[in-house]
């Protein structure tokens, strides 16, 4: 047995949700799966469709994308994991898929307005939207300096990977993360809900106004914090 | 076995309609079903998944919210309920979802214009949506409020909660109600399919006309009052 | 044994096809399926859920609209089916339904253009709406008279109803029929799909222009007439 | 055994992936499959439902569209096969289909612009829109006719028909082709994914731009040729 037997087990559970929530589309999307204590993890293989995924082929990769355990090649966009596991240490899941709505904003190259409770239930504010990378760093290792793109817009932003656990990279798909796969995945799922609502809001109302800052701190408050009251203890 | 054995299971039944009808993503919402000699109710527990529920688990409170049997943690949007039981004396069931299109709607804080006799058969005018609520009331007892901001936006458009068995609360998401939680169930998703197709209407004619007199009363009395003609006797 | 048998068979054969389409929700819908040497046709029994559907349940009623057969009230929609089969003598079956596309465009009150060859395939004009009726027709024998509305339509556009077998009634929603009440149910089916997919269109292009005429001739030819070659012989 | 069994259960396997896909809506598709020694293809039966299709009942017919084995009439659009598949010398498989995005960008008459990775992870450019043919053609033999409308697209835009595997036919609807018919199926489903996630592009952003080069470059080579490392070895 193996000693990541915990950890591919976990990512190919969280990968087995994609298709359930309706995420994805035949191999567009992938989920790792993190052991901090050995700096490795368990990643879906390249382009194996979801119905002839098992744990056992689940891919274990250290954070410079070595593969450590597995036949198989990992993910494609194992890289970019590989870079977010290691500068976002709390992080112990992330998520990518090409879900309908969320890559549309992508390719819209906007963030999501926060218009509504859902939202603030989630994240205080826009969805963020890294725009597109300069031509040399996609030129070079790509799948890297995605990773690189998404730190540096959360730092241009100020924001903290663990309050906005969420990114669209312009023209491309949705990254989300959390303090464990299901976590990610949970959040993967809020985000292309909360996507086809923002673009319901303003195809109802092209002025609709954004959520007044009361009702972001409450909701959020609600459910995350010290004062939260949502869920059970 | 419970006294209150009766409500639970009618909470229970109701709520897991939600996800079969499509009304609900993860725990967005919840339902709750009266009983009226007792004076409490049975309600959905916060942050459970539909899947795990069982009449059990459900939390049994008094119009004060307080917990009078149960385990856990009632929804966290129990006081919205509790207001509106007190005070609408006729009602025995209450909804809360998140739905896609009604959501949508009370994002872009717009009331549903009335423009076919699906929304005719069931109620003759704009499904109402409430404003934000003040500052002042969000930070107070913000559930609380929410269910006085429904009554307050009943009584200044002079709406009788027992012709019209839904609200959207603007930036938030729709309540609906009935005379049983059965039938306030079925609200929300006749609510989810207007709001649908009232977005749909104005896309495809902006100038589309609202639904003319006539065709309002004539489809509501078919359904209701003393004429009515649909269904069985 | 009922000497009504086979109709009873048929509507509620066709009935339980409605909600497997996608067509309605709850009973939003109903199918009849007439037997022209009887003058009488079963229809779907009024508010009874599509799940307690049985072919005893179905109410055969004559072409004046008084029932023949069982013990439920027919459909609140009955006096609009009899009025066609009276005056359309080579129709076997109705639809009504308040599918979503369709009844969108119905409540905008336009004509479904012609855009492509997946409308050309089953009928060469617009798909015709009907305006809302008078006043003094609502408040008289409305469904009654939601039956001349449509006669009235196709014979205002010089419409035969046996190359057209689709209709929208403005603010209200659609009917079709057919030669047997299956061909009726299949002519819903696609009129909810050629009515997205119009809409669509407008969506991807405002300037759209309708299919041209030669294509329209061929596509509707290759389904229809002497000269078909579509399907099997 | 047929000779041609091995064709006969390909183009039923893959006929059968459409309405699993959800890109058919009755029998509004149909698939082929090649054998190049042979000199001849297994395609659909004509207007047969998707649920009464057996391996046995696909119809073999040869380049020219002369049945050579079967009892039913093939596909009406089998014509369109038989010119692909004699010009375009390597595809294994053609499907065509009235996929509901798709087509309303065909009716649109409209080329998909590319937006995003999703697009160019299967192709490098904008998602060719032939225009309705002139009525010389449809009046003649239009299903032959729409085979040489492709040819004739592909060539005015200087495109290959191994990099670029679908087409939108102006008015009427996509065709996609593959080296397999499984390829083909595939390219179904990921151009109807495409075409709804353009339309929403727009719909959240009317300015949205196309891809940069550099994207679009990276994006495709990471799929495809000499240094593609997407997928297994």
């Amino acid at each position: 047995m193996s000693r990541y037997e915990h950890i591919k087990q976990a990512a190919y559970d969280a990968n087995m949700q994609l298709p359930k929530l309706g995420l994805v589309l035949f191999t567009f999307g992938n989920v790792s799966a993190v052991d901090r204590g050995e700096g490795v993890f368990a990643i879906k293989p390249s382009g194996i469709p979801y119905e002839d995924l098992t744990p056992e082929k689940m891919v274990v990769v250290d954070f410079d994308s070595f593969v450590v355990e597995g036949n198989m090649r990992p993910s494609s966009d194992t890289k970019t994991h590989a870079v977010l596991y290691r500068h976002w240490e709390k992080i112990g899941g992330i998520v990518h898929t090409h879900s309908t709505y969320a890559t549309s904003w992508a390719q819209a190259q906007r963030a999501i307005p926060i218009f509504g409770t859902t939202h603030a239930d989630h994240l205080t504010v826009d969805i963020p939207c890294a725009p597109p990378m300069e031509d040399s760093m996609i030129e070079g290792d790509y799948e890297h300096q995605t990773g690189f793109q998404i730190l540096n817009h959360f730092e241009k932003l100020g924001l903290s990977y663990e309050e906005v656990e969420m990114i669209l990279v312009g023209n491309h798909a949705p990254f989300t993360w959390g303090k464990t796969p299901e976590k990610a995945v949970y959040n993967s799922a809020v985000l292309e809900q909360v996507a086809q609502m923002a673009l319901l809001t303003e195809q109802i109302n092209r002025e609709a106004p954004r959520l007044k800052d009361a009702l972001i701190k409450k909701h959020f408050e609600r459910k995350h914090g010290p004062l939260s009251y949502y869920g059970q203890v």
